[in-house]
């Protein structure tokens, strides 16, 4: 299994990418990393990785980084090493990217490298939260400005099938955000979504619980995946994430998460990832790739599309 | 002070609304309590009240609660209890109301009750979060779904000159929420509420620091004033509870919030508050009364109204 990884996506780039990077491939021999950057940079990494890694990590030239100040259209550009590494997985070359870049420019990047789904007009980034009952599926956390009810039957089906592929839920729970949870409650997209879930027939035998709150992302008690746009989902995650670091817990939101709806598998690390998010950024890219889950969802979504 | 409370508002009204009612009266002797409910219930609060509170209880019948299951215009109904304390409110018999009721519903009978300021077309729910150096205004967290930029712009000043009034901050900071920090972040309202806010004129000397992120209304860091729509807000206050239940922490998240926007002073309970809860922002309704919060906000928005 080749995983491309972006070495200038993120604050901290390339230091810490590469850290991350090495740690990966020595937890787990089956990855060899396709490393995307300046030469002088991914060759310092190989020659910094121990014997016993080195001879699974190769080079991918690559100079220019996309900052979190550019336009997200920037990803599209041949020249940037996210640009690169979608297309050496594209080409055969490497069998899933990561990148810490900014999540636009990998949206967009991969939007363009791998080919969107059919009838998928916006990717959504799933993020899986850790809770009671294990993890909750929110989707999603960037991808998806201004989304109407359309996109978000599309998370809805493309969360349960994720819950059940990645989290092994069998009959997942699908539950829509919204600010309470009698019918009726939100605003208009997602007052229109809400009676279309219910009558939607979602993959994976998964069954529509209704409307959600806030809190039920972080206790997982009535729902396997949590529905939304990708601005609410998005400050949602990052507002949980700062309530933990506040309450001097360890951060156990996630610092990855996948990108759906394109054809290929993108994992895309928290902006301000360290060594260890990285490193399992990679190995969920690893997992994604072992269970197929970028080729069923595009069965699934082609099945829903002609029918 | 007299402040009127919807006894059949919340999901365990009236048990638990009598009991914050009973436990803010003693708290705090300048208290005078209108009891708006079914006569029998107020009743039994009143003859429940320790001898020493109980001069300062009275009761103003009404007998029909808004269920959150209701539409908000119930909130609109004078036979409500909500509608009626409002009305007390109005009509000079009391100086503040509180409900645990559906938030729609106090909205509806606030707006219709007091009337709304002059060029507000959505008051908004002030929410105060407890961060490293003092209280994070986060505003909207209810009243305002589906807003654009002009909301957006009235939650800033109405938040900027709440946080001067009820925290006593100099210059506040007011942040606009976003998912990034870099101008151009976020979706349509964002996009075109960032430039506008950086060339308006907030009220109390407040500066405007652009973008901020979910994490920064939990530390506290960039902002002393966030500013979004009703359901972004919403949903990321009661993410950050639940975060700050799985992490264990006793709940710093506020359980109340302030009306802003209308000709009068109202306080918003959550709808599973529990009797500190309730007297808590009974004694939230007493400092608006106190410093005028609700005249200082009219006369602003006059002003800017006027300009």
């Amino acid at each position: 299994m080749r995983i491309a990884v972006d070495l200038l996506g993120g604050d901290n780039a390339p230091d810490v990418v590469v850290d991350g990077a090495l740690r990966a491939c020595a937890a787990d021999p089956a990855v060899h990393l396709l490393l995307v950057g300046p030469p002088a940079v991914a060759e310092a990494a190989v020659a910094a990785a121990p014997a016993a890694t080195r001879d699974r990590l190769s080079v991918l030239p690559a100079t220019r980084a996309v900052a979190m100040t550019d336009p997200a259209t920037r990803g599209g550009r041949p020249e940037t090493t996210v640009r690169a590494a979608v297309a050496a997985v594209a080409a055969g070359t490497a069998d899933a990217v990561v990148s810490a870049g900014a999540s636009g420019a990998i949206v967009t990047a991969a939007a363009l490298g791998f080919g969107r789904l059919p009838g998928i007009r916006r990717p959504a980034l799933a993020a899986s939260l850790p809770a009671v009952a294990g993890p909750v599926v929110l989707l999603d956390v960037g991808g998806s400005l201004d989304c109407g009810p359309a996109t978000l039957l599309w998370h809805a089906a493309l969360g349960a099938a994720y819950a059940a592929l990645v989290h092994d839920r069998d009959r997942p729970r699908v539950g829509l955000l919204s600010i309470g949870v009698e019918p009726g409650k939100g605003d208009r997209a997602r007052r229109l979504a809400d009676p279309a879930l219910a009558a939607a027939d979602l993959p994976r035998r998964a069954r529509y619980v209704g409307l959600v709150e806030g809190h039920e992302v972080c206790d997982g008690s009535r729902a396997d995946v949590v529905v939304t746009d990708g601005f609410t989902g998005n400050i949602l995650l990052k507002g949980i994430e700062g309530a933990y670091a506040m309450a001097g817990a360890a951060s156990t939101a996630p610092r990855a998460g996948a990108l759906l709806g394109v054809r290929g598998t993108a994992v895309v690390c928290h902006g301000a990832a360290g060594p260890a998010d990285v490193a399992s950024g990679i190995a969920l890219a690893a997992t994604l790739y072992r269970r197929r889950v970028a080729q069923t969802l595009a069965a699934i979504v082609a099945d829903r599309v002609e029918a």
